[in-house]
């Protein structure tokens, strides 16, 4: 095994700095995993000579299981913070309560004897503004008092999260979800995950979600626990020298963010799995389950709803759905995709406009408008002015006999003695009329605000304002159709399955099937989307209603454009992203992408043992290309291997620096022995050692779906062109990407039949 | 483009059989996904002329979805048709229905009156057989007649399945996971899932049920689910033409058996994806699902269990677990990785047995054997004359108030009125004692048997057996924690959470827990196993119970050996599998693995124009290597492509036979244009079309870890190895699984830090 010493020399990483990446560069994913390889084999054979070596190779193994331990409680516990202080903030802009100060209106009232539903906002302790400001409850000045400390609260806020993004950590911003996908598909952006990152976005999400922007929570806590992911990777050298490993730890970071969002660990699973991740064995499989199980179980034990409930939104309906119902249900799905679709193409051209003009030079001011237009459209309408995960909530929710809501004001029979659980259908109430009207109107504000908010300088999700624009949409439905079956139960359609007396509709299943179809329409989403959606109702009953949503949504989406949300933010901002997704069809050859083009100048290669140092320092110096092949000679142009740019200068530095005897025109060589020179020429200098002896080749004629292929599943950075061993090319990650870029914009319309 | 025709003309199949794969071969994942690409190309240009043609394109591309929609429909049915012929197979070896013979016991007593448990046995229309035939229902007589009988119908049983399967399909025997999961990942066994397979595994399956052997249907369905894939997807071009397709379709079909066998379709597709399948795009993952889905609704509507549930094993606990109890779940675990690491040792040192001596001539034999030891010893034992479904139904089921069975027989306290569902803990009565003693005899028998049965020429899963193991360990276990905890509640262990009058172990929650432990231990599933689990309970209390379970007993099992039952069945039949999961660590190059060998006579090959027709079939003869690399010329040895072997044999033969001029020493050429010949030399022969021109290429130094990667994840037959340009050597798959196998032999402690 003589021939691996070099390679092995290369790996011991002979000097500083080489084997890391310089930042907004892609990794090579293949020597990732040769490095880790290497360390595994050096730990498994120390480990025999002595005891103390074996317990330290144990504790090695076992790190991945602690890392994975910390996040998911540092996850849950910060999810559980933040929902804590949201409540608290959110209620503190209609007013305080008096027994604390820190307590939300829920908290406050808890002591109070006025338990029930309807007396909860009569609970003494608890003072609006204008009833401690000026003593009144009622009445227009009141009235004007409160909606004008609801604005300034939320000015306040916003501005403050604002600032906190702009002045400390400008990467919290965003849902981060876009930035995360492209940095475990393998690229650098330093400082993304860090730990500023993770405070500040902490922070200023608490106060955007307060500040009642029509934003969620859920994604930036994806961010939030691939921060805490990046910190504890940090913590063991197993992770934080490994560029590699650091990304499965993430991936399971970001399942554990999606199960304290949802309180759905199977769901934030299957997130990871589906939506972010690029690299997934089955080791990070079980390992995400570990890290989003003990997120989940952290959150619960914090309990900041106050229910014992893991899920955001739990639901119980009790009755069962009829085929008949699949109608509506289709059509709601249809919504979900026009409005992902509308939502897309909307936010992208708002967001390219504010990177092209001058809006993107005042985004506090952008913020301080959109948060001032928000609060004075929302504070009216009941519906948009609490918060929207409490809008989801009652929308979703059945109406039982004691529910005091608006939505649920229907004509109850006097005569009727029915228990609690099952009511039939009734005719609506005057409520329900007023609650349509103002549903609609709340709808058509969120569908406007929701284009211009997302994009902004702060943390903000998609899931909550989504899965709000379908469930208002869904619940209108609901209760269409509700009082179509009541009122005419002997129409065809309603007359097999909905006698009169009976409880057939439930509007609430309808609003949860319309949340379901718009996330899917704007994300993309598909099995997680459904995991998640049936881990909130826990159990099967209701997924067939929403798989039908889910499936008519994302087809009528893809219909239009098969970009997710996420992917088309990926584009605008340019990242070098190569969605497993996207299949490439095309009829090009390695031939056709390679540089360089005809007409192009030829390709900058080392020679194996006849360059000068001078020789390559101009080559790199000219050049910015990440590394060259290095030929046998300019003539045979025979491939024998591969130099990265950045491990070439490190080598020439240092060689400068401390070995005696190299000077600009010392020949530098590749080879196993130095090559025979004149008697009087300066000593060569050895760069074998960062040589990569096993550079990825194709042939030209490979098919551009082949390359494509090798480039997603082996994560590769380049690859060289040869014909019969001459080197004729090379595509770089970044080619693949713009001649996929180019062969779809060519043909739109193959998209139909992917 | 103009070196794309080539290719192009090659994917046309210009002579029939070009394109498939000779059985027992290996399938090349790269070009059937290329294949694939070409299709999709034509109908999407051919799909702009008409539109007729774009229908044609429209329903080609949905044609995916209706394979699932059929796959889901007929596992769902047959699944449903095995469970009622099941049920009624089991009771015909105790008795049969007066009324109606095709009736179960259960069927036939719904009618009845006496319709509480109690009485289910002494409903007058279904009759005992010494009640039939010589008129006692009690008295030894009557018990040594039913026991008879009972042995005679199970020998019927077991005879007929084994011969069925000798004589119409000798590949429906034994679980089939391992052999699906060596289809899936890229071998060609031919009728391992054709029709007969599927109608006799389905028949017999119910056979070997109702004998009462000690196996499952779990894994015999996912085999019936996947020749229902096979079989559907036949009928469609798309997939009958292109066996990495079909493979996509399997994947969803094995997902569609699980859900299916337990019910659970989340944990269906987590077991195809975590378990059987080898290449899961993430457009596989939505139809599995889909699959699964329909597969789970469609049984349900069947309602084989008739009671609306969709599970095998629903249970209901009602009181939560406490930390503490981690303790003895965690002893469990322990028990199901020791059982796991037994299992598998005894079973395969008895299937090397049955291979390698005279045992394996007799497969009718051995089954009748084993057969009649199972019934003689099962009969008088209650919890294994039932069939073992019901046994661990009743293990996992919590003693309500109403239970009849000999396990809740615990001591009532007379002053006791207390709600139906919350029973505090009680001493246990003679019943329970009882129950104990025949569940321990139980145990060791199910232990010893299971290794005898699994692997004998019948059909037989090994879900169903591991969990009743598990089951049994697991609710003696309970009892005893809950007897322990009753009697001393005063113990520091028990003091903070189990005050007297209490109700705080559930014994059945231990079964359930153990039965996952075991199960864990024999097939190593992690991920599925738990969300399975959890969908039979359908909450998420018991998450935690369950996994720490789950891990205990694989970190056991994998401490003795990493191989699950299925790998290791896998390895036994030598079959070429190359496990996703297996980690390769060794410091070894391409080099050291690629043949020739040192000393070893120099790689065959092809010239591009030199050999004539009789050179190639003399070196075609003479070898039977599956392919040849085609180089520039014996002295440069630059790879110019690879040809495969059975596509120049038939281009040959097609050429003698069809073209005019070629004789044996015709020059055979690969290179665009002829060679230059002196003047009377016969007409040479153009084979590009059969040259691969972009062969997989790996320098001699690239690192085997690398080399085992990439053949893992692209999919590859064989690679070929280079050093500057120059053909050194080729490594197969198998070339591949030797050298895996060698280098773990030589070193295995290194199992214990993967």
């Amino acid at each position: 095994m003589s021939g691996s010493g070099n390679l092995m020399d290369f790996l011991d990483e002979p000097f500083p700095d080489v084997g890391t990446y310089e930042d907004f560069h892609t990794i090579d994913w293949l020597r990732e995993k040769s490095r880790d390889t290497d360390r595994h084999r050096k730990i498994t054979s120390k480990s025999k000579e002595s005891v103390w070596e074996f317990i330290k190779g144990l504790l090695d193994a076992w790190s991945g299981w602690v890392v994975m331990l910390l996040i998911g409680l540092l996850a849950g516990t910060l999810a559980g913070v933040i929902d804590l202080a949201v409540d608290w903030m959110t209620d503190l802009k209609e007013g305080i309560c008096l027994s604390a100060f820190w307590y939300s209106h829920e908290q406050c009232c808890w002591t109070s004897t006025e338990t029930t539903f309807e007396d909860r906002d009569k609970c003494p302790l608890w003072q609006k503004w204008s009833e401690l400001l000026v003593n009144q409850s009622e009445g227009a000045s009141a009235y004007i008092l409160n909606y004008l400390l609801y604005i300034l609260w939320a000015l306040l806020f916003a501005f403050l999260a604002v600032s906190l993004v702009r002045v400390f950590a400008p990467y919290a911003c965003g849902s981060g979800i876009p930035e995360i996908k492209t940095i475990l598909s393998g690229f650098i952006i330093r400082g993304y995950l860090g730990k500023w990152t993770l405070l500040i976005k902490t922070v200023t999400l608490v106060l955007v979600v307060s500040s009642g922007l029509s934003l969620g929570k859920e994604g930036p806590l994806v961010h939030v626990a691939c921060c805490c992911g990046n910190f504890f990777s940090s913590l063991f050298s197993k992770y934080s020298k490994n560029e590699g490993k650091r990304r499965e730890v993430l991936s399971a970071a970001a399942a554990a963010g999606v199960s304290v969002a949802f309180g759905a660990p199977i769901g934030g699973v299957l997130f990871s799995l589906e939506e972010v991740s690029y690299y997934f064995p089955l080791k990070t499989l079980w390992r995400s389950f570990f890290a989003a199980l003990v997120a989940a179980f952290t959150l619960r034990s914090i309990n900041p709803f106050g229910n014992s409930r893991l899920v955001l939104f739990y639901v119980e309906y009790h009755t069962p759905w009829y085929m008949a119902e699949l109608f509506p249900f289709i059509l709601l799905g249809v919504f979900g995709g026009l409005w992902g679709t509308l939502f897309i193409r909307c936010n992208i051209a708002w967001c390219r406009r504010r990177k092209t003009t001058k809006l993107g030079k005042y985004p506090v001011l952008e913020v301080i408008v959109v948060t001032a237009i928000t609060a004075i459209i929302a504070y009216p309408n009941p519906y948009t002015r609490k918060s929207t995960s409490e809008l989801i909530s009652e929308l979703f929710n059945d109406c039982g006999a004691l529910e005091s809501s608006q939505l649920c004001d229907y004509i109850n029979d006097p005569n009727m003695t029915r228990p609690v659980d099952d009511i039939p259908d009734r005719p609506a109430g005057l409520g329900v009329y007023t609650a349509m009207w103002q549903l609609a109107l709340a709808l058509i504000f969120k569908i406007v605000i929701t284009i211009f908010t997302f994009g902004m300088k702060i943390p903000s999700g998609l899931f909550i304002p989504s899965m709000a624009v379908g469930a208002m949409a869904g619940r209108m439905v609901g209760i269409g159709v509700e009082q179509l079956a009541y009122h005419h139960h002997d129409w065809i359609i309603f007359r097999n399955w909905c006698r009169p007396g009976a409880d057939c509709v439930t509007p609430g299943l309808y609003a949860m099937v319309g949340a379901a179809a718009c996330l899917g329409g704007v994300t993309r989403m598909t099995v997680s989307l459904v995991v998640i959606m049936f881990e909130l109702t826990g159990g099967l009953e209701y997924i067939v209603p929403l798989m039908a949503a889910a499936v008519t949504s994302k087809w009528v989406a893809d219909a239009f454009g098969k970009e997710g949300i996420y992917e088309a933010h990926i584009h605008l901002n340019g990242y070098p992203f190569l969605d497993v997704k996207d299949e490439f069809t095309h009829r090009t050859l390695a031939t056709d992408v390679m540089r360089p083009r005809r007409g192009e100048p030829p390709l900058s290669v080392l020679t194996q043992d006849s360059m000068t140092v001078e020789d390559v320092e101009t080559l790199i110096k000219e050049t910015d290309y990440n590394g060259f092949p290095v030929v046998v000679s300019r003539d045979s142009e025979r491939l024998i291997g591969f130099a990265q740019r950045r491990e070439l200068i490190l080598a020439i530095k240092n060689a400068r620096q401390r070995q005696e005897g190299i000077v600009s025109n010392s020949i530098m060589y590749f080879t196993e022995e130095p090559p025979e020179l004149p008697a009087n020429s300066p000593q060569p200098l050895k760069l074998r050692r960062v040589l990569n002896l096993s550079p990825f080749t194709v042939t030209d004629h490979t098919p551009m779906e082949t390359v494509v292929d090798i480039f997603r599943k082996l994560g590769l950075r380049q690859c060289l062109v040869t014909r019969s061993g001459r080197l004729l090319g090379i595509i770089t990650k970044k080619d693949v990407l713009r001649h996929m870029a180019q062969m779809a914009n060519q043909d739109p319309e193959s998209i139909m039949f992917n």
